[in-house]
C-alpha cells in the first residue's frame, strides 16, 4: 500500500517529478502517482486531499509550475504533511512557481524544495526522512545513501582534468 | 441584488479592498463583500464559486496577498469573469502576490490588476466596464468619471510650486 | 460583425497572439486582428481606441512586449474593457512587459494575463467569459470547454511512464 | 523530553522564531531552543546535528537570515527532517535568506517555509503534522486548530467596515 | 522663451521633478512645467508632443511612475529628444517605472535617468549638456558646476568623523 | 569629421553596437568607433573623454556589459552628452549592465537605452535627434524615418496569417 | 604608516564605512580614510589608485552605492587587492550597488562583500586576514576575535525569552 | 608546495573552476584542486578548512552553485582569506549562488567574484594579487598581464567590421 502520493498539475510536470518517483523506487517506498490539477480538476483535488489520510498516505508530494496552487490547496484540505516542488516555468524560470508555493500564509504550511529536478529528488528524500521516524530500515537506507554520496564526492576528484 | 462580489483572503486585506468598495459605491453598483480564504475555508470557497453565477453575480473581484491562491481557485470553479488584486505583502512587497495571481496556466484566466490600492480601484472600474456592456447608464458614468479625471489633471498644475 | 479586436504592437507578436485567435475560432467568436503600434502609429492607435466602441467591439485584447504601452494607452482612450497580454521579451523574459502592462495607475484598468502563449490563450477565454454574460450559448461552450479540460487531466495519467 | 529543536543563527532571529515556539506551546509539543551559528560556531553546529537523532529529536527547525547556511548545514549532518525558516534580512528583505535555504542541491533536502513570521509559525505547524503521523492526539489538535481558523474567517466579515 | 519642457504624469511626481526645475534654475535655463497624464489626458499629451518642436522646445523631460507610459508616448509623437525620469513607486520601488521607460523598442528612444531624485537632477544636467552644444555660456556653467562638485568632494573628508 | 563617437568595452560588444553604426550610416552621420575599456585601458579612456569635445565630437555612445562602468566613467570626464547602451550579459541577461549604467548619482548623467540591440539602435536615433537641433536636414530625415516606420506597421497586417 | 586605505564615493557612505574603520581600530591596523568619487573626482581617483602601492598601502577598501564604479575603477588602476563594499541605496536597496561591484569582467577582480554595514565590517576582517599572511600577531588577533564571537553565540541563549 | 587551494562543491563545477586553474598555471602559482561538498562531505570540509593554514595554503578559492554554502562554511573554519566564485545555476542563473556567497553576516568574510567563468578567472587574479604582497616576481607578472590586456584592447579595433 502506498505511503506517498506524488501528484502534479500537468503531465508535462512528469519530466521533473519522475525524479521523485525514481528516488522512491531506489528506497523501495511505495507511492501512487497521478495528475491532479488545481485549476482544471478542483473537485477531484478536494476529494483527493480530503481523503488522503484515510487512504493511508503518510505524506503528499505535489509538483506544479507558474501560478502553482496545487501544493498549497492540497495542504489546505488535509492534515498530512505536504511537500511542494516548484517546476521550472518558461518565462520566469520557476520563480513564479517558487513564490506561489513557498509564500503560504500562517496556518497552512507547504514544505518547499528547490526549483526543478533537484527539488524533485529532494522531495523524495525528505519524504523518506519523515517515514524513517517510524522505520529503522528506512533510516539505515538513508545513512547508506548519504555514505554513498560522500564516497562519490571523494572519488570525483579524478574528473578534474 | 448584487452584481459584483468582492472577496478577500483575510480581513487584513480590507484596507486595500475597501478602495474597490468605495469606487463601486461611487458608481452605484451593488456588491457583496466577504472574507473567503482559499487556505482556511476551501470548502466555503468552492461553494461560493460554484454558486456564484446562479446567485446572480456577473463578476467576482478577489484580493489576496503572498501565495495568493484565492483569485485563481475561484476562477477555476466558476465561469464568471474573475478579477484579481495582488495585495502588497510584507517581505516581497506584493511581487509574490502578483506572480501567484497573474501567472495562471492556459485554461483558467484571472484578470490581474496592479499591486495594492491602485489595483483595487481599477478592479472596480474594470468591473464597471464589463457591466457597462449591458448598461448605457453605467457607460455614461464611466465617460463622466474619465472627464472628471481629465479635468483634475488639467487643474493640478497649480500644485507645482 | 467582430465583437473582439485583437491588436498587437508588432507582427512579431503574432507568434504569441495567434493563440488568442485560435481559441476565439474554437468558440466561434468573431474578431478582427491588426498590428497597431503605440510608438510607431500613435495616431492610428488613438483613432482605433476612440472609435472602438462605436465600431461594435465589446472587448479589446492587446499584446505587447518590452516597454509595452499599447494595452494601457488603448485603455486610456476607450471605455471598453481592455485585456493585456505581456509578450515574452528577449533580455528580461517578459518581466518588463508584465510590469508595463499590469502596474497601471488608478483610473485606467488593464486586465493583465500571464506572460506569453498561456496569457494569450487566457485572454481569449476571458473575453469569452465577458461575452457570455449576454449569451447563454457562449456560456454553454465555456462549460463544455472546462469539462473537456477536466477530462483531459483525468486521462493524462497514462502519460506518466 | 523535547521532540523538536528550534535553532537559529543569532539571538536577533528570536523575534521571528518565537512564533515557532509559541505555536508549539499551543500544541503542547516539547522543544528545545538555542542559538547555533553556522559561521561562528561551526563545530557546535556539527556536534548538535550529528547527535540530534540520538538525543531524541524527531525534527529540527532552523531559522536564519542573509547567507543562511544553518538549515542546509544541519541537514547535511543529520538524517532527521530539517525545516528551514528564511528570516527577513535588511537589504534584500529575505530573498537572500530564501534562496540560500531553498535552493539546496539534490541529496540534502531542507523543507523551506515562507519568509518571516508566517514561515516561523508554519514551521511549527509542519513539525506538528510530522509528529501527528505517530500521534492521534496531535492529529486531533491539528483538526481542531484548522476548525478554529475556519471559524475565525467566517466571523471576520464583521471587520469589513 | 522656454527651451525645456518638464512634464509629469501626476502632481504627486512633483516632489521628485522639482529637483529638475531647481537645477535648471541654477543654470538659468528657461523651462515650462506641467502635469500631463498619458492615461488621463491622452489627447492633451498628443497635442503637446506634436506641437512641442514648433513651440520652441529643444528637449522634453518627462517623469512618471509605475506603468510609466508618458516618456515613451511623448517620444513617439515628437522628434525632439525626450529624457525619462522613473519616479519611485510604492510596491516595486520604481523598478516598474524603470522598465516601462527604458525598455523602449527600436525606433523611439527615451534617454532614461536613475530612479528618483538623483535621476531628476541628472535629467536637468543632461538637458543642459544638450543645449551646451549650441551655447558656450552653458558649457562654461557645466564646467564650473563640475569643478564645484570636485571641490565639495575634496572638502568632504572633514565629515568622516 | 565625426560628430559621434561609438565606444565599447570589448570587441565582443560589437555584435550589439554595430546596430548603432548601421543606423548612423543610414542617416549619413559621421562617426568613429573604437574599443575602449574602462577596466583594461583606464588611461586611454580618460584621455579619450577629456579630449572628446575638442576633438569635435558632439555626442558619445558607449556600450558595455556586466559591471558596465564605461558610460559613466566617460560621462564623468567630459561635458558632452553620453548615451549608454547596456549590452546583454551572460548570467544576468543585462540587468547588471542596466543597473550599472542607469543608476548614476546626481551630478553625472548617462542617457540610458534599452538592453541589447534595440537599445543600440535607439542610441543612434537619440544621437540624431540631438544633432537635429542644429540641422534641419537631419530633422527631415528623422521625420522620414518615422513615416517609414509608420508605413511598415500599416503594411505588416499581411503577416498575421 | 597606513597599510589599509578606506575610500568611499561620498561622505554619506561614511555611515556604512565607519564600521570598517572601527573594526580596523579594534585590530590596531593603521588606515587612511578619504572620500574619492569615481564620478566627481576621476583624476584624483586615478592618481590615488596609480600611487597606492608605492604609498605603502597593502590593500584598498572601497565603498560605494548605486552605479558603484569606485571599487572597479580603482582596481583597474592598481595591482593591489581591492575590496568592494556595496552601500545600500535608496530605490533598489543596494542591489544596483552589488551588481555594479561584483559583476566585474575577467581581468580586474574586486573582492565583494555583503550589502551594507555587515559588508563594511567584513571588509575590515578580510583585510586583516590578508595582512595576517605576513603577521603572526594579527593572526593571533583573528583567532581571538573568532573565539570571542563563538563565546558570544554560546552566551546568547539567555536572550531567547 | 601549493599556496592556493581550489575547491568546488561538485565535479560539474570544474567547467567553471578550471578557468581559475588555467590562470594560476599562467602565473606559475602552485595549487591543489579538489571536490569538497559542504552538503555531502561536511566532515571532510571541516577537516580541510581547519588544517588549511598549517598545510601551507595562503588562500582558498571555493566555487559553488545554488544554495552555495561551501565558501562561507570554509571561511567559518579557517582564518585564511577565502575567495568565493558563484557558479551559474540552472533555474536562477547563479543569482542564488551569488546571494548565498556574498551575503555573509558580519564576522566571516568571503571575497565574492562575478558569476561564472569571469569570476573564476578573477578569483585566480585576486589570489595572485594577495600573494604579490610578498613576491616582487608575482607583482611583475601582474603588471605584465595588465599591460598585455591593455595591448589587446588597443589592437581589437580591427575586429569592428
Amino acid at each position: 500500500m502506498a505511503e506517498v502520493a506524488i501528484i502534479m498539475g500537468s503531465s508535462s510536470d512528469w519530466a521533473t517529478m519522475k525524479e521523485t518517483a525514481n528516488l522512491l523506487d531506489e528506497f523501495e517506498v511505495n507511492y501512487d502517482k497521478k495528475v491532479i490539477s488545481a485549476h482544471r480538476t478542483p473537485a477531484l483535488m478536494a476529494e483527493f486531499a480530503n481523503n488522503a489520510r484515510e487512504n493511508g498516505y503518510k505524506v503528499i508530494i505535489a509538483g506544479a509550475g507558474g501560478a502553482a496552487h496545487l501544493p498549497g490547496m492540497v495542504a489546505a484540505q488535509t492534515t498530512l504533511p505536504v511537500i511542494g516542488v516548484p517546476v521550472k516555468s518558461n518565462a520566469l524560470s520557476g520563480l513564479d512557481s517558487l513564490y506561489s508555493i513557498v509564500q503560504m500564509p500562517a496556518g497552512v504550511p507547504v514544505a518547499t524544495m528547490a526549483i526543478g529536478p533537484a527539488g524533485a529528488k529532494n522531495a523524495a528524500l525528505f519524504a523518506v526522512e519523515l517515514l524513517a521516524n517510524q522505520s529503522e530500515v528506512l533510516h539505515e537506507k538513508i545513512v547508506h545513501y548519504r555514505l554513498q554520496a560522500t564516497e562519490l564526492v571523494k572519488q570525483s576528484n579524478d574528473a578534474l582534468i
